[in-house]
């Protein structure tokens, strides 16, 4: 396979895009909080579509686990159609998006700030409207990105929001993890999933799941199978997949597990072993089952291991594409920024 | 086909549950109202799994649009594995749930009355542990319900919430629209979809697309279809679907449209239009377009017809199921309480 993509050459990049960011933001994030001990938020309100909302997840799973702060996800419905307007005063909204630019997310991040939130942009493009219009901004520092597929900007989300948290809580622990992400993120991207080519390669359909920090990479991995491979995947988390859809999970079906390493893990490895024992096809990453393929993971603080699993994933992702005969940077009725209303 | 499945038996019960229920709820329906006037709460959150957190999808519209209070969709994870414990004083927890049993929605709930939180339950077994752990109980009094498919309890915990909302805001207008719902299912029920059945018994995937009040019960009759007719079919907002997912739209790939009449209903019709014109199978309720499958669709208040789009399509999931040869009481790999930790 040639996997000379604007999709691959721009996931080799994350470790240097991380290491720059965290290097850039440091004194922002600092800064920034500093800001959020002082306000003490009542409510984070997170808001954001496709990869950035699953960027989004992730946030949502290292607040409440590290600040206790509940954590919701904004309907930009409600506040772009609807015309609802929360009182916002004592909260912290968070935008995640790449090109700051679709029209429903600035919408709702005007009318955040006009009711009193705190919004803080996590974005790309440093000369984006969502840029001017947030109380403060972590540039992703990710460089351009040509391919439709979203790579080491979704990566950048994520090692800003756990940079965020690090100063946030000021965590020694947290601090150290996050500054070993960018060697450990070389180490993911040498780690060869090709195995799964094969298994995904023939798929039309696929379950991948994750839970806890691991969600968020789950659905970004289901949501890339379909932009890039044409496959019908779809994430769940280890215990909402037991609420009806495991029905589909026959012999043969394929499954994709992505799990860090905390006390979700029992969980998603009883599931997999429940489902290979259907005669699922079941590949698994951060552990290993008799009947399933073990793709190789690297061991690091389960708050980091989401980015270096979903880093491993995006060379598969593109073999896979490849495989399949399709070009992954330019997938049939998308652009690359997405304006919605 | 023979519909008489347990499954359309206990979907035809919906009127009269409804009927019943608000009746039953009225007087409770009131108090807690008022209580939650008194109470003010600085967020929301929602508890559930499966299609009850479908109907927490249907919450959060409501909540947010009617009271203008921030309404989170809790991760029980958090509670159940991570063991973080965000303060919950002046919050109001909402946990849903047919059976009231499974171990992480307790945990979830101990956990919100232990730092605070307002709990209120909707729960079809009055005598559930559930219904004894929370501060006040909107029983859903559906009866019985043998089909692992929950279908007059998910219709009855939307219409346990509207009357909620009706009695906190003292809506003369939600009362009013609360009050026609039982006749009005009871003609949705009538409605007859099953020129859809082909399309439906020869698919393989499908997505189903709302927005707004609408998306709690595209999500259900995501479930639905999956749960009882084997079609992996997944439900996004209208607005979410254009953020990647819709590559997958192509020449004949089916695609169902569940429309309220409010704000939201342009954006579907520019959708479905869109999607016509590449040849997808588009069919719609609530609105036409000229290369579509239309439906018939009750008109009523918009908060009221999701449930009355999800009663019409129970009777179209039922002989689609039939039609594949499947039995939609008993899906594979399900049992009727699913117990998550």
């Amino acid at each position: 396979m040639s996997p000379l993509t604007a999709m691959y050459r721009e996931s080799a990049q994350a470790p240097e895009v991380v290491a720059r960011q965290l290097a850039e933001n440091a004194i922002s994030a600092v800064r920034i909080g500093g800001l959020l001990r002082q306000l003490n938020p009542r409510v984070v309100i997170t808001c954001a579509r496709g990869s950035s909302d699953h960027a989004a997840t992730y946030a949502k799973y290292l607040i409440e686990t590290y600040t206790k702060t509940i954590t919701s996800s904004a309907a930009p419905s409600v506040a772009s159609v609807y015309d609802a307007s929360p009182d916002m005063r004592g909260t912290l909204f968070i935008a995640i998006s790449q090109s700051g630019r679709s029209p429903d997310l600035l919408a709702a991040v005007a009318g955040a700030r006009e009711r009193g939130a705190y919004v803080l942009a996590l974005c790309n493009s440093t000369d984006a409207p969502l840029a001017a219009a947030a109380d403060a901004l972590l540039p992703l520092w990710a460089g351009p990105e040509a391919s439709v597929a979203a790579t080491k900007t979704f990566i950048a989300s994520l090692s800003a929001l756990a940079q965020l948290l690090a100063s946030w809580t000021q965590s020694r622990e947290l601090v150290n993890a996050v500054s070993r992400a960018p060697e450990e993120l070389a180490r993911a991207w040498a780690c060869d999933w090709s195995a799964a080519v094969p298994l995904f390669a023939s798929a039309s359909n696929l379950f991948v799941i994750g839970r806890g920090f691991g969600l968020g990479v789950a659905q970004e991995a289901a949501l890339k199978l379909k932009e890039t491979c044409a496959i019908h995947a779809e994430a769940f988390s280890a215990a909402e997949v037991k609420h009806g859809p495991m029905t589909l999970v026959r012999e043969g079906f394929p499954v994709l597990m992505l799990s860090q390493s905390d006390e979700t893990r029992a969980g998603l490895q009883s599931l997999a072993e429940e489902f290979a024992g259907r005669r699922a096809r079941v590949a698994t990453a951060g552990f290993a089952i008799p009947e399933g393929l073990a793709l190789p993971a690297i061991a690091a603080h389960p708050v980091i291991e989401p980015l270096l699993l979903i880093q491993s994933f995006y060379a598969l992702a593109n073999a896979v594409a490849l495989a399949r005969g399709l070009n992954p940077d330019a997938p049939p009725h998308l652009n690359k920024v997405t304006e919605t209303v």
